[in-house]
């Protein structure tokens, strides 16, 4: 970033996938920025003003502006920056299409139903949330044969758009497989997404702001203990 | 669009206003295309072939390539035909960012609890009903203010891609007065948007492509009758 542009910064959980991908899109364009760390637990004032439509993380505040929606800031930093690193979205508009599609596709249909898995109990309840899961997944692995065609990631030979939105999705897809005692990306099922996680978690842009699998089961565990101690048996709306 | 262009088709119910947001764009581009009606009981092979994720219109297929989602085929028709008719999507990184959010809020947040006021019964429910709604219509009110900074509509001089996304739920707004008694766009409550509603529902792009109000309405007491004899009180999923 030149000195004169204006500044920029992050409003973000740490347990944020989607926080996660803004950082990843920042780091692609080496671009500097000063995180502001969010609870988890409350809201500042500043992301309430920032964001009061959704109330949520992240928030991007580029000078004096809020941008908010994971997925929208990835294609601003894009557009803004469209020299600095490498381009995030492709530049075929047919192949963007795609990756937009099926970015929204994980975020408003398929990662829904994994976070499902967590409030199926009983093995049987438990089989039933898998099938909707496994199906997306199955789309995701041809998808990614799609998109790829040959190379290492969605975007061809550089972490693309779909990369980030699917990418930033693989640390909790592990943490789900320790709590819930499922398989979710594996050699049988999905060998080129399995292969290409590793990749995409490995990337210098990425592995730095990735959570550990750990951190994330570990939070879990606590907010289902207070669901449990509050006698939340379903999803929250 | 050149002789040499792959042909354009588009899939399409004549009730969906996401098939509208399609129908727009092409005209504001001057785009020819085959119009394929499909049925709003029964989904053909060629959609199901099209759209297998969500089997659902509008498609557009260009060429042998089919577009999914609505939002995301007009900005594919923005991006592959620039130079024709005026863009659609805002020059400005920031201000495209913008259209994508409100946009985004509209079909995921906002028209989502429209329609739930058709499944509120008694005056109280109807009420209660209408909160969400009408504080949705109020940060719109705002919106509008802010992105057509004085001009006709929120895109400017010209009808843009937020136009687009809001201005196809305007015969659903006024169907949806009738059919449950309430006031969603007024003097009172949202004054510019009733004034942009009027001059965009009678845009040369967008006149021709619109649904009449009391096609909309007949429709909904239809599919309504249908529900009430299946014994149907609750929204299906």
């Amino acid at each position: 970033m030149a000195e004169s542009d204006p500044k920029l910064k992050l409003l973000a959980t740490w347990a944020s996938m989607y926080a996660i991908r803004v950082k990843i899109a920042l780091n692609i364009k080496s671009l500097e920025y000063e995180l502001i760390e969010e609870s988890t637990e409350f809201k500042s004032e500043l992301l309430l003003k920032s964001n009061p439509v959704h109330k949520k993380n992240p928030v991007l505040i580029h000078g004096e502006k809020p941008l908010c929606e994971s997925l929208i800031i990835v294609e601003y930093i894009d557009e803004t920056w469209p020299s600095r690193g490498h381009a995030i979205l492709p530049s075929d508009p047919y192949e963007r299409a795609t990756a937009r599609f099926w970015a929204a596709y994980i975020d408003e249909k398929w990662f829904p139903t994994v976070k499902l898995i967590g409030w199926a109990y009983g093995e049987e309840a438990r089989k039933e949330a898998m099938v909707p899961v496994d199906e997306g997944l199955a789309l995701l692995e041809e998808a990614f044969g799609k998109c790829s065609k040959g190379k290492s990631f969605f975007g061809g030979d550089q972490i693309g758009f779909l990369d980030i939105a699917m990418g930033t999705t693989v640390r909790w897809l592990k943490a789900f497989e320790i709590l819930c005692d499922v398989e979710l990306l594996s050699e049988a099922k999905t060998p080129a997404l399995l292969k290409w996680a590793d990749t995409f978690c490995s990337h210098p842009a990425v592995k730095h702001v990735l959570n550990e699998t750990e951190q994330l089961v570990e939070f879990t565990n606590q907010i289902a203990a207070k669901f449990i101690a509050a006698g939340v048996t379903s999803p929250p709306k």
